[in-house]
Formats: structure tokens, sequence, C-alpha cells
């Protein structure tokens, strides 16, 4: 953990965010669609096949159908379960409508909209604590950084490019789900683990002229590095979701947009500065 | 619902409570054993039989155990669910033990103890807000005020006796849970539906010379009034509870000591003044 102000704020800040929206919808438009984005990361990684939002339970003999049950590793997660649980109790008793978006990890910088004009680029984090892996591991191959694969690197999870996060958006946006519903989907395209990640940056660097190293180290999280993953998404291709692939193309592009702003990378950024499994580092 | 201030102060109250007690003890006493009161009401109404915690899930050929899924009734429930994954991701990620006290709604004033000094009587709530059924069922005996059921009263929860809250209490202090593990015990002794209830208090009122009525009101909540239900409490049996019974003596002890103090009976407090059903009743 950062230490305790980091974590009241994360704790905090999104439980009275989520209800304060919450409130806001009941009083002044009750028939809103509420679109959320949450993320993949509510769920884990549970040793069974993970369900959009909802699992149908056999128990005994008899049935019911619960919220799929969640475990984020970190408290940030936790607090997204926070989210959801609160969305949940405010759709099924007052009657609100909700579509949870539960989002894996987004790569990549361009849409059609930055095409228009490069002021619409959206924010690239390429950090420890905000970066996620596929835009690190561009960035620390054009910077001649090893690629940060943390321990084994068998942490599996399913990713999405930014395109199809704006895609998925205007689908969810342009389908209402029926009133008082809360509808939850899953929103990625494709699974990976981080060690097929590295490999994919490391051949599209090469076939660039760009020498790529990885490197596997010591693990600042507590999380599995091996696991079974197998998440459904089904609901975002029956919207009509067009996946944009990971293909050595799109990796080119980014890889040739961090060699653009080269010198803008800070590599002070790059390296883990917290150890997520120590609690108290800060105290 | 009250309103968004009560909402909001109910919501922030319970995490932030739980999330500072968790902190203090990984700073000063990370070995403690956390014994916190939880609810029953997490649970809601499940059409399943409700476990002590956890459940073993089969889905698709594999198997997980999960925390047993939770949809509380009301938003003070909801908040008790925040605490209990609040708990769960410090218990599995940094080791803290934790005995989490699923309680049924509590009945009853005497102790062991009130009986040495009358001052170490505790607090009796019989209003709507507060007040718990068997208690308030007791007092509007006393009152002569029909005795309220809401809606048809099929509402079945497992209840327990003041004296079995402490006698679980000092069981679960006694016996502390494995170093890093996340106890689930349900805490209470026997299950009644809301008619049942009301029958008991009348037979008991009518056998001291009290002429007892039963209303059926309009429910002023959202919940089922007829439904399954079925929990599970070995743990706390195997602890060494021995159960105090919801006898008639009971009930006697408990209408003698509300027509001593019968002129304090404030009748303003015992009809429902906030209708949960309305989101913004107070906005």
């Amino acid at each position: 953990m950062k230490g305790f102000e980091e974590a009241k704020l994360t704790l905090i800040n999104n439980v009275t965010s989520t209800f304060n929206l919450i409130w806001a919808v009941m009083r002044h438009a009750p028939n809103a669609h509420i679109i959320k984005l949450g993320t993949l990361g509510e769920y884990g990684t549970p040793n069974i096949d993970i369900e959009e939002g909802w699992i149908d339970i056999e128990h005994k003999g008899r049935k019911d159908r619960f919220l799929y049950p969640r475990q984020g590793s970190s408290l940030y997660h936790t607090t997204k379960i926070h989210d959801t649980d609160l969305l949940w109790f405010y759709v099924r008793t007052y009657g609100l409508t909700v579509t949870d978006l539960m989002q894996g990890p987004v790569y990549g910088v361009f849409t059609s909209e930055t095409q228009e004009h490069p002021e619409l680029l959206p924010w690239f984090d390429y950090d420890d604590i905000y970066g996620t892996v596929v835009n690190r591991f561009v960035v620390q191959a054009v910077a001649g950084i090893p690629l940060t694969v943390y321990g084994k690197g068998g942490q599996t999870r399913g990713f999405l490019n930014i395109r199809d996060t704006l895609q998925s958006i205007i689908l969810v946006a342009e389908n209402r789900p029926k009133p008082g519903q809360m509808r939850i989907l899953n929103q990625f395209t494709e699974q990976f683990n981080i060690v097929e990640i590295a490999e994919m940056v490391k051949e599209a660097g090469t076939s660039l002229g760009i020498e790529v190293k990885v490197a596997h180290l010591e693990n600042p999280r507590i999380e599995l590095e091996e696991h079974y993953y197998k998440a459904a998404d089904d609901g975002l291709t029956e919207l009509g979701l067009k996946p944009t692939i990971l293909t050595e193309h799109v990796l080119h592009e980014m890889l040739a947009y961090a060699q653009k702003h080269q010198h803008l990378i800070d590599k002070t950024l790059i390296m883990p500065r917290v150890r997520w499994s120590h609690a108290l580092q800060h105290v």
C-alpha cells in the first residue's frame, strides 16, 4: 500500500462519488441510463469461469441468481466492488437503470477522433501506478529499459484497445437496458498473460530495429502469477462490437508514437516505487 | 429512505470507521483478533440455504470457494456488506485476523450483569427505526397498541436473546481463529416469522391479563413478505453456545419490565414514520 491517507482517499472518493451520482439521478433524472465504467479487476482471478456480472447458483437442491462473486486484488478494486453493491441496491430497491461495464486494462492512444486533431489525444500513462501494461511495455521498449514483467508473468487479464472502449460506450448508450435493469457487461476483446504481451512488444520492436529485453522483477503486488482465467464477453459482441485486435500493426503505431515523443519519457517513473505487498511501508 | 444526508452519513460512517479500525490494527496491533458485529441482514433473503459466510461454487465443471453472496434490503445493510468486503481484502492481502459475527435481530433486556445492578441495563429501543421487532411488540402490547405487523408478516429471520449476544462474543474472544483467518459465524438461535412472533407475544400477554391485538399495516419497506429462509448456525454451537430460547417465561419477563416502565413509553415512536419504499420522501 502507499499509505493511510492515499488508501482513505481512494475509498472515500470512489464510494462518495458513486453515491452522489445515484442521488443526483434519483432526484433529477430517475429515468436516466447510468453507464458506469467498472473494472474486470472486481472479479479477481477465480478458479471458475467469469460470467457477465451474474451467476446462477444451485445449492442443496435449490437455485437462485446472484451478483457474480467479487474479490479484487487491490483496495481500489475493492472500492469498485462497493460501487457495484451500491448501484445494485438502488437499482433493485428504487428502480434505477444502469449498465456497469467491467472493463479490462486498456491500451493504445489513437481513436478516429484523435486523427482529426492531435489535441484530442487522451492522457497516456506509462508510470508504475497508473500505467497499463501494454502502454508501459511500449514506452519501456523505446526507452531501452528491459520490459518489467512482475514475477513469473503468468497473470492473465482481458485487454482492449482504447478504440473499443469508445465503441463499447457508444453501443451501450445507443442500446439502453430495460428500465429498472442492472445490465453488466464485460468489456474486453482478447485475453493475454503478461509474458505473451512482453513477447509481442519485443517482436514488434525488433521488426522496427529496436532491441528489446525482457526482465522478470520481484513482484511488488500480492497476486497469483499463474492461474485459471476465462471471462465471458458475449454481451458487447451481441450489441455489435467489432474488436480491434492487438496486431503487430497496432504495436508499430504505438511504438512510433512513443519514439516521436521519446524526449518526454521520464525514466524515473518506470520501475515499481510502491511495494503493494507491504501494508505499512509509509507508516 | 429518510433522505440524502441520513443516507450519506450511514454510508460514510460505516465504511470509514471500519477502515480506520483496520489501519489502527495494522499499525499498532497486527496480531489482534478483530471481532466485528455484522448482521445476518447482509445475506438478504436468498432462495438457497444461507451458509456461514462462505460458499463452495461448482460452475461448468470447475470449483472455487467465495464469500457467500450478499444483498441486504437496506442501505445500512449494504454498508455492512462494504465492511465485510474491506475486512476480507485486508485479511487475505495483509494477514489480519477477524471474526465477523452475522447477527440476527436481538431481543431482551436482562443479562447476568444487569441482575447485579440496574445501571448495567442496556439501551432498549422500541421505536420504528432502531427498535427490533420482539422488543417493539412487547412495548406495543403493554401500551395497548395493536402489534404492527408489516404486510403479510411472513418475513423470516434468525433471532437471539441479548444474553446470547454476550455469550457469543465471549466464546469468540476465548476461541481465536487461526492467524490470518477470516472466520464468519451466523449469530442467532431460532428462526421465526413476524406473525409467529406476534402470536407468541399475544399469548404471553393474554396469560398476564393483557388484551393484545394484531394489526397488518401497509409495509413501509421493500422486502419479500413470504420467502424461503434457512440459515446455518453450527459455528457458535460448536464453540459451546447454549441457546436461550424465546419461551413464554422470557416474554413474561420482558412484558413485566415494560409494564414497570409503562409511564415512559412514548406512543408517537411506534408507528412507521419513514416510508423506506419511497426513495425521495424528504427531498
